[in-house]
């Protein structure tokens, strides 16, 4: 058998994966250490009752022949995807119900939507940017070209002329920068998209976390988004499903792609929806999702649901509003934060990612995410994310603070390891810094 | 965007999609027929007690801070993967845990490993076949050569030299045909393999209908076959998950496979396991299979489990029976029903496959799957599942009886629409076909 050899031009271990193994190899070899997690975007917050509820009743029909269920539709049952047409029709963009697809993930989705397309197209991807974006297409052998997401730009960058992308791949707000494209940027990447034949694939992942009315939270506000933009969708951060598994996709009708082999064709026309083709793809390597946790996700979308997980939004948004004031306080500079559950900064005293992620891991036991590891332009930049709970959250920003403020005490034993560094930061005024802060709030959205 | 145009080398729906539409459509124009659908192989009973209550406790810690689970790993948790290494032990097969990847279902990872496959590869397919096998490789531009299997192999075909296959795909017990490979004929197949560098796709998902001690339930009860083989197995049939979504593939870390660019290696081998790749694939596109539904499998497994879907199980091979003495009562040959849940018959009267769906459709309102859905081979022959519920199987059966052995009534009103071919066919003596039948079996198995 020939192997796929595009899978051996990707870094061997997934970026998330690496963190987990020197987090626990720390852990193993420091037991005695409470390690606080801000690195991967894991939610702390238990289901919603209401969602808790609809599965208990879900599960109670699973048990009975009258109510037992068996294969689904692939493309998910109505009950929920009537759901998910009306929370649009709410942002008053009309989908249909045959243009929503749901999944176990916003993450599959993204992965398998590029057996669409061809390996021979140009991908343009954020850099920094989610690694799914990249890996998976490097799987594919396709060419990957980045767009530069900089502190210049706010992490929000904008088409650029020249380049003659085919795939473009947008997360909004952004993982892991937190930046939030705003109505003009984002249709500037329509027009550009339209003018292209480009096809864009809108992530949005966080926009439960779009408190700002004047941001948009769906690519669809954007006229001309129909006829050129997939967008993905998850529950896992929206309603705390990261271990419930389900999102969904849309794929509008309006999304044509022009045929190029017309010879091969049966059919009558020289464009393809890839509505029907990803449809095509579901049928055939996805068999949907399970009746319960479908049950879950139409509990979400209730009056009730929705008002239980705005809660738990709004606590991890006060969650990424007490690691930004800490941020301010301690004169670390950042983006993001507060329409997103992610804060960006800048590892102070030009530390590099990874040097700060041991940094803070062995001086403070607080875990984030390398910046280093989203691209080349994460250099020098770390992210911490709003997930954890309210206790842990404080409990490490008054490390930081410790670490950052004052100067940590000088270890006991005089076989003391710690880092020669951390005695001799030199931090920047709080005051410039908190400025830097805000500037980098309103550049970000 | 250039598409990924195989797609459009595809049919556009998928065979128990066409199915589902015909259905639709005649029980919209004839509201008061009662339909018996043995056609798509999905499961009636419900799921286990063991397995609900399970589930219900799983649910209660997700709604509670200090036992809810966001991420899980993405290859499966610890606590499953255990018991089906246990599994396996009982068959007297060592598999690692880290050999184990807990998936949604068995389609989507027969689907999804084509990833880690060039497309230059020659696919091996039986026909008649499972169309996700063929569809998937269409989808990847790859050369499929099939594998005849027919009556007098009883639809097991075994390696035809000559031909040299990269990827092989076998199915056993096999959907549609029912037929079981015996020892001798895997190991042919494992030999095969091994000899010309293949990779064998074993679709087990209908392992647990095996009753006869002497059937292989697992290719690795082959010697050599973790060399070569890849088995994936599923809880759809085992357990009744087709609307609850969980399966397991066993990918050897001794399957390995050469690498021809050297150049681009960062790897100090000229081999790779495909265990790393699928790990890979799967952290990157895949987020693992929810919770809750890892809970109920592992009900699955426990002994109390394992009682329970016995039960079922043998609930399912006794409606196999009666469909089986049926078929030797009207004279209708078949293969399979013995340790499979499927009985694939010959069109009675030298019908084609879709004229005979039609026939019962509009006859007897009983559903089956037209054998040339499956592949050339199957042309002539049908699909009948055992597991609908044992009074469906009852009255279908009746109604066989009704058309098959007795004349049917003419009907009164003038304006009658029934198949002329309904009082005109030539019905072969009971005894032969009961000869037949039992023939077929031991052919097949």
């Amino acid at each position: 058998m020939r192997l796929n050899e595009n899978y051996l031009n990707v870094k061997e271990s997934y970026l998330f994966s690496e963190i987990a193994k020197k987090v626990n190899d720390y852990a193993a070899q420091n037991p005695d250490k409470k390690i606080i997690r801000m690195g991967i975007g894991d939610v702390t917050l238990p289901l919603a009752p209401v969602v808790i509820e609809a599965m208990h009743k879900a599960v109670d029909e699973m048990g009975v022949k009258e109510s037992f269920r068996g294969y689904g539709p692939e493309q998910g049952y109505d009950f929920l995807r009537e759901k998910i047409v009306a929370y649009y029709k709410e942002n008053t963009i009309r989908i249909d119900m045959d243009e929503v697809f749901i999944s176990d993930g916003a993450k599959s989705d993204v992965g398998n939507i590029t057996d669409l397309f061809d390996k021979d197209n140009l991908v343009l991807v954020p850099d920094p940017v989610y690694p799914v974006y990249v890996d998976t297409n490097i799987m594919n052998g396709r060419k990957i070209e980045y767009m530069q997401a900089k502190a210049s730009n706010g992490f929000c960058p904008l088409p650029v002329s020249g380049t003659k992308a085919d795939v473009i791949y947008l997360c909004s707000p952004n993982n892991p920068t937190g930046a939030v494209f705003t109505t003009e940027q984002l249709k500037a990447w329509v027009d550009y998209a339209l003018k292209n034949d480009a096809v864009i694939l809108f992530d949005a992942a966080y926009e439960a976390f779009i408190g700002d009315p004047s941001l948009p939270r769906s690519i669809y506000e954007i006229d001309g988004a129909k006829r050129c933009a997939i967008e993905f969708c998850s529950l896992s951060k929206t309603a705390g499903f990261t271990g419930t598994r389900c999102g969904y996709t849309i794929v509008p009708k309006d999304l044509k792609v022009k045929v190029s082999k017309l010879k091969l064709l049966k059919i009558d026309s020289d464009v393809v929806q890839l509505n029907k083709l990803w449809l095509r793809r579901q049928t055939t390597k996805f068999n949907g999702v399970a009746y319960i946790i479908q049950r879950a996700a139409e509990a979400v979308f209730t009056p009730e649901g929705r008002a239980q997980i705005k809660e738990n939004i709004d606590y991890y948004k006060e969650n990424a509003k007490i690691i930004a004031d800490t941020m301010d306080e301690v004169g670390i500079k950042y983006f993001g934060g507060i329409n997103s559950p992610y804060i960006w900064l800048e590892c102070p005293n030009n530390m590099r990612s990874w040097e700060f992620f041991d940094y803070l891991l062995e001086n403070i036991n607080v875990v984030g995410t390398p910046g280093a590891g989203f691209g080349a332009n994460g250099e020098g930049y770390f992210r911490l994310t709003a997930f954890s709970d309210r206790e842990s959250t404080i409990e490490a920003m008054e490390r930081f603070k410790e670490l950052f403020i004052r100067k940590p005490e000088p270890e006991q034993e005089p076989e003391s390891e710690a880092e020669p560094d951390a005695t001799e930061l030199v931090i920047e005024e709080p005051a410039a810094g908190a400025e830097t802060g805000t500037e980098a709030e309103s550049d970000a959205e």
